[in-house]
């Protein structure tokens, strides 16, 4: 080595000058696409087939050899073959003794079977060193390039050397390797493609129950009972008036259930004088779909804006404003301008407008991007002191929104309350809890148990 | 080597004690930024240039030589030089020899010249390994450090290791690298910067061909041809009434247009019986640009809805239902209430709502950071069953719209029907062909046929 | 090192086989948490500490010993301490001799100390390598693995080789590291944590003095000035009108300061005849703080579009019809359609859903990750030609807002003009301006300063 490359090692010593080439069993949709890649990255590619007939749809670069010669020309071999078919590699477990297998495989269902398909690989061929990776990105988003979904590929493995290699590979086809630790989490990777928004999943349902409780609970209060009583036939209410009332209910329901558990994790941590005590399970779950709950709020909450601001244009309240004044002008009476009124209409409104604003500024810094730019501090404002702000001010939204009908009993039809009252039961509680965990008798202690204090310290550093 | 240090070999083997030393020709705006960034990121940095007198501008950690002094220092060298000014490299051609020449520059006008600017400077120092890279990186955000917008460097070149030595440089400076492949893609990497917004022209163009026809058509309905039956003046609805007519009708066709391409794509494979024959050069480039056809469908539906509700406060609409209840209150009567009325009126209204609402989701989804963070399945899900959703409800609300008017004599004008009419054919056509693509006899032959199966297959694994 | 071995080490020549082993001295929730996500990641850990006897809350994987047993055991020392516990280090100062000691230390306000905490450490013990990392990341986030805000970890430090090897952990553990140069870059590292939206500051206290002016003068114009001399109260604007007011009017003087500093540039290089002389440090400023007082503009503005949208639903705006409605029918006379106020009207709304419009666009194109997606000439087109057409429209919604009112004797109350007429100065002052510098015999000579040109150059290249 003389001295003028030492110039050039230095700034990248470990550069190979030429990638080793990669073996792909299997020339499938998946196998060929992952080949096209590597060619373009390149990678030198030879596949591995039963028949080795090359097809117009193999990338002309590439070799394609039987299984056997194609192994012994890499390091790494891609396995793009499914599960049901791995046993052709029993008799190719001398060839394959010491290489790297990368299982890219995917079930149809979440634990189709009682091991992952890396771990049953490595059973099949013990001496080799395999790794998963590549199972979440699909053969078209490798063929067209357009890589809309996800970069990450998740790799996990048990030979870190193997992994390391499969990762730098990742690396070179512009993908995201994030490394899962052992083959143990291939289970995790595998099923993970297949799950459709498991965080959303407790907060749709919770969602979708209140919408089918209050549903029905305002069929009875506004469609059935005017129609037993009064015998009017409001059932057009469904469309618009009635989910202009369940929108804003689930909304401020769910705001408050995103800090309901903060509230309740304060009190045990007080309760236990320690934080750590682990919280009871379905707590942890609550607190990391928190996110998830206020995206959803925060959707039934534009719903209740949009549904609120067509009312002017809709047939119903125009018709009802016109006869109001038709009667008014043949009865030659006009009514006077009422200021408790200006002021309850225009200030439920108002305060309506900020909270929607406020939450909409919470759904943004909730964005990916927008929440990767700002630090921790930053992130805590937003979430806890605007969140609080903008659960006190849609709390007094909807209580303003009551006003004078509030408690009122000509507002309560067959004992049912007017259904916004329910709403507020939640959203009152957290703040108030929270409003009393403010003050300095609690608010100190709790400070001193989050710092790490101890009230009864069990170990000591 | 002594076992002390071999510890931290293992964990950092290859990391040079000092960065190497990197050349840029040229002191102009982009070398001094280059420079300057480099200097930041630890790199000793030696400019050459004709003149060596050293300038304020210049960084005063870097050294200013001749280019043959300069080019001796380094194993790197930048040209920051306009492309006419190449020449001058010819004579230094021995000391460039195995040197590795980054080609920053970048063109006027897109294919100006037959060649690259990179290739023509491998042509003319044949000896070096040219790399292309750092083009799309503008001085004033080297400078500034605000990289707003992309930190994405395309880099390629045909020498691995020379293009990895600038790779790990880009990564040094905070930019993230995308390896191209060979130098044959420069031309593509230096027309990169030179492009507004390809993939948007087809569906900009497109929505503007479609507003500018509407626009006419319903000028002629609503404008002319009432001034020349009624001698009625309604050209201000030139500003909101008639742009609230041609948003919806573009919004729709495009969203529709979206889902044409899949429809037209299933029926291709179902016909030729196979998914491995290409689909023609039009649909191709039509699926690849349905997200933007999407996106631009989706300004054209939020432009709608401001419109439509900001209808209440238009002066005309308000004088309309003043003038309406007044006479009705000296005709001394009341229209009864229309319970038809009501509904169709609620339920247009709502299912406009419903459909906005979810097509607002489609788009959210379709930000970068946010599509970004979903896998395929969840991918697929919302782009394809939430998509439909979304393309039935809008379909629905036009139909509900039109109402009783539906193909009613009256409200053709001049043989013109409607021109909401005319916005349903397209939706209509995707969503009965769907429709019929979701039987069984057509459904399973397909979904064969999309996992790889062929009806006279033409080549066997 | 024999041929088979060889192709292996080709792709990847210098990973380890096992990750080194890492030490973190100190045991409290940072130190923790780090030790487990680097057992994740495949790092072997020790933890340092003050008493060896493990408790139930460090991973059992890992191994506690005394400080100077610890130390012995690994090249790289994370002291996850608090700065002022430091002083135990100085009695171990040679068994860290030549260590890598990362310092992951945050203070509690900004410059608490004279010099940063990562400085200080390199004084207590100067033989040691000392690296800034990690201070950005929080505990709970590494717990919890829910990287919601940032994963960029700032390095910092004066050993390239340690810099090195602490980015690579970095890495490992799934995380971002961004080289900040020098050990001197640990002040601002340090302070980063303890920012809260710095760049904001200045757009918001700006917007807020504007909200606080424009309150003020609207209160006297509209509530004291009609109670003083009609007696009426109209107090209840407080909630709505008022807000409706000055939402607008700032909107259009921040967005209008957006684009004033460019126009200044302007000024100053055609002025000075050479882009090479800094501007003043307040403009410097100013230009950067552009993107956050366009977005807080775009927030006012969808402030006032809620505002302006829930107009009809208001009791006062409802009332008020209904009584002119009723005083018409009461003198049996009709208000003729007046064409020009229907132009007007429609043309006001108009312009303001257009600009609205455009300027939810530019909004959503500063989101990181679109913008991050565009190249620079597309960004430009964005936040240049889109946003002057923006402030434009926005100001001719104004303007057209005014109509027939504007200037008129009546609408001046003690003096004072309408408010929105004073929102209209620096927008004008924007657009006159930047029109006079499109004419060519500007628009030619400012297009070659950029270019490089100076009318008396200082120095030659």
């Amino acid at each position: 080595m003389n001295k003028n490359s030492s110039n050039i090692m230095a700034l990248a010593p470990n550069t190979p000058n030429k990638r080793a080439t990669v073996c792909i069993f299997g020339t499938g949709d998946f196998g060929r696409a992952l080949g096209h890649k590597m060619i373009q990255s390149g990678y030198p590619v030879v596949f591995g087939s039963r028949s080795t007939q090359t097809s117009s749809l193999i990338p002309k670069e590439a070799e394609v050899l039987s299984h056997a010669e194609a192994a012994q020309k890499a390091a790494i071999i891609i396995i793009a073959i499914q599960r049901q078919h791995y046993d052709f590699l029993t008799p190719l477990a001398e060839i394959l003794h010491g290489k790297v297998l990368v299982d890219v495989s995917n079930n149809l269902k979440t634990n189709q079977y009682p091991e992952s398909n890396a771990e049953y690989l490595a059973q099949l061929v013990p001496g080799a060193k395999v790794v998963k990776a590549f199972n979440t990105v699909s053969a078209w988003a490798l063929q067209s390039g357009t890589l809309d979904a996800s970069r990450q590929v998740f790799v996990c493995g048990d030979d870190t050397e193997a992994k390391q290699m499969v990762m730098d590979i990742v690396r070179a086809l512009g993908l995201t390797p994030l490394d899962q630790g052992s083959l143990l989490a291939a289970q995790e990777i595998e099923n993970y493609p297949l799950q459709l928004f498991p965080m959303w999943k407790f907060p749709i349902f919770l969602s979708l129950g209140l919408t089918a409780f209050f549903f029905f609970y305002c069929l009875i209060r506004d469609i059935i009972y005017p129609f037993v009583y009064e015998k009017k036939d409001f059932s057009f209410f469904i469309a618009i008036s009635i989910p202009n009332r369940i929108c804003p209910i689930v909304a401020l329901i769910l705001l408050a259930l995103v800090y309901l558990p903060g509230v309740l994790a304060a009190i045990i941590q007080l309760y236990r004088g320690t934080k750590y005590s682990r919280f009871p399970d379905w707590l942890d779950k609550w607190m990391l779909c928190r996110k998830q709950l206020g995206l959803v709020a925060l959707a039934f909450a534009f719903l209740h804006v949009l549904y609120t601001l067509v009312m002017p244009i809709r047939y119903y309240v125009r018709w009802r404003i016109q006869s109001r004044i038709l009667s008014q002008a043949l009865q030659n009476k006009t009514d006077p301008f009422d200021n408790t009124n200006g002021w309850l209409s225009d200030s439920y409104l108002a305060l309506g407008i900020l909270g929607f604003f406020l939450f909409f500024l919470l759904g943004i810094t909730s964005l990916p991007s927008v929440s990767n730019s700002v630090n921790w501090r930053e992130f805590r404002f937003v979430q806890s002191k605007l969140g609080y702000l903008t659960l006190i001010l849609c709390t007094a939204h909807t209580l303003v929104y009551g006003g004078k009908r509030f408690l009122s009993p000509s507002s309560y039809r067959w004992y049912l309350p007017n259904a916004y009252m329910l709403s507020l039961i939640v959203p009152c509680i957290v703040l108030v809890v929270k409003f009393v965990l403010i003050f300095p008798c609690l608010d100190k202690p709790l400070t001193r148990i989050r710092q790490g204090w101890e009230r009864n310290p069990q170990y000591s550093e």
